[in-house]
């Protein structure tokens, strides 16, 4: 990954440049989210029956998504570069951006509600835009590293991460630990034994609501880039921190702590160090 | 339990009577639900810092959720009983109204979406009237045994299980197997291998979803009867099939599994069965 998708230096962008870019991820991310809603809790058998064999609703859907986010960009920023889960890579000027049409796909397969499309905008090193809406809830966090925001119809407020510093207090969040290789098992148990209350389940919620206050630790394993990217700024922005388990850049994936604030992202890391 | 809480001979209730506990059912799980949102995603560290020392706002959004659905029955159904989570059982005329006031309090307290007020109608024998309500997202799943029904906001379907009888086509869920006892999670275990996707997660959500054809098997093990009761009239009428994993009556809870159809129960109770 980080041979082609990776930059030697890292594209300047001012100011006036990202307030453009959250804007056009924040409008993208609704339009794609709504391109959604036509294949959630869809009747599947019905559409079998009418087709002429297997119809998957979440591929349609993650296919819809990720086309209304390509085509926003083709009339928008036809310079930047684009990466997403369904259609691949295409390279561009140096800013990428990041596309999870669908993050959640087995909760959205079953019903359930905590998934999310997801675009971040990678600089080269680092994403430094960030979006996730649920459509269903109408639900959209967004953030640009610096501050994070939370809208529900014409409703919005700036989020912060918790002031928990206590791995004692803390409530930890992970999808499922099905997907974690041996190595990051051992890890993840380590610092699950330390902690206050942990659950499973979640996907790109999780990070959500780490920077809404509510979750103080959140972690996956054996994550692509598109599964976190969008996710940093939202989490950064209200005041917490994203790193892989060894402390390092977590924009290319794989096992990904993210905490409500410095202090109790050491004393995480710490732990996961232990084992 | 079923010493206090067993009746030797079934109250009769009529078409008639059953009406107007669906219509209290459903009045009263969203005005108790009204009850639960102002603890939802509250600032906890804000509220602690007002107060004297340990908010718990899952513990007030259950009192306050219980308590609306105790008024509520002492002005409408005085003399039947009551059993609730909170505030224990109060015996009656032999129908008893049980209660969950948030079921799914882990998810409620980290600010997920998967949680729900409870509230079944007991007759002695089996739950005859059931209705599950998520505030948040106005949810409302309710059903009879013989017709169950989903409404959100002014809309209203008939919901109906999945057709799927195959353990190899199969979705399952439970809510988080580190609750299950040994035996129950080898049995467990073996059923999980035996179908075609798993997920962890969900509280009373996973029975909607049965309910409504999104999940084809739901299970969860130590449960009380305030976490089942509710589900079971809203599954069954959905054309689903709710039992302990000895096919025996789950209205006392332990070891459930709730199925999509007869066929598919058969056969995941075999494969509980197999271990």
């Amino acid at each position: 990954m980080s041979d082609s998708f990776g930059y030697s230096t890292k594209i300047s962008v001012t100011a006036e440049d990202k307030t453009q870019f959250v804007e056009f991820a924040k409008r993208t991310v609704r339009a794609a989210g709504a391109a959604t809603l036509p294949f959630f809790r869809s009747d599947i058998e019905v559409l079998n029956k009418a087709g002429d064999g297997q119809f998957d609703p979440v591929t349609e859907a993650d296919r819809a998504a990720e086309t209304v986010i390509r085509d926003a960009l083709a009339e928008s920023f036809p310079t930047h570069g684009v990466y997403g889960e369904e259609y691949g890579y295409q390279t561009g000027n140096g800013l990428t951006w990041v596309i999870d049409p669908i993050d959640g796909t087995r909760a959205f397969m079953t019903g359930m509600l905590h998934w999310g499309v997801l675009l971040g905008l990678f600089d080269g090193d680092v994403p430094i835009v960030g979006a996730m809406y649920q459509p269903y809830t109408q639900e959209l966090f967004y953030g640009d590293g610096e501050r994070t925001f939370f809208a529900q119809g014409d409703a919005e407020r700036q989020l912060r991460t918790s002031l928990c510093d206590e791995l004692g207090n803390a409530v930890l969040a992970t999808t499922g630990f099905e997907w974690f290789e041996q190595e990051d098992r051992l890890r993840f148990d380590q610092l699950r034994s330390e902690v206050q209350l942990w659950r499973t389940g979640g996907d790109c919620y999780i990070y959500g609501l780490v920077a809404m206050g509510h979750v103080h630790l959140g972690t996956d394993a054996s994550l692509n880039p598109y599964d976190i990217q969008a996710l940093i700024p939202i989490v950064q922005g209200a005041g917490g921190v994203v790193t892989t388990y060894d402390g390092g850049n977590a924009s290319m994936g794989g096992a990904v702590l993210a905490s409500a604030n410095e202090v109790l992202h050491r004393k995480a890391l710490d732990a996961l160090s232990r084992r």
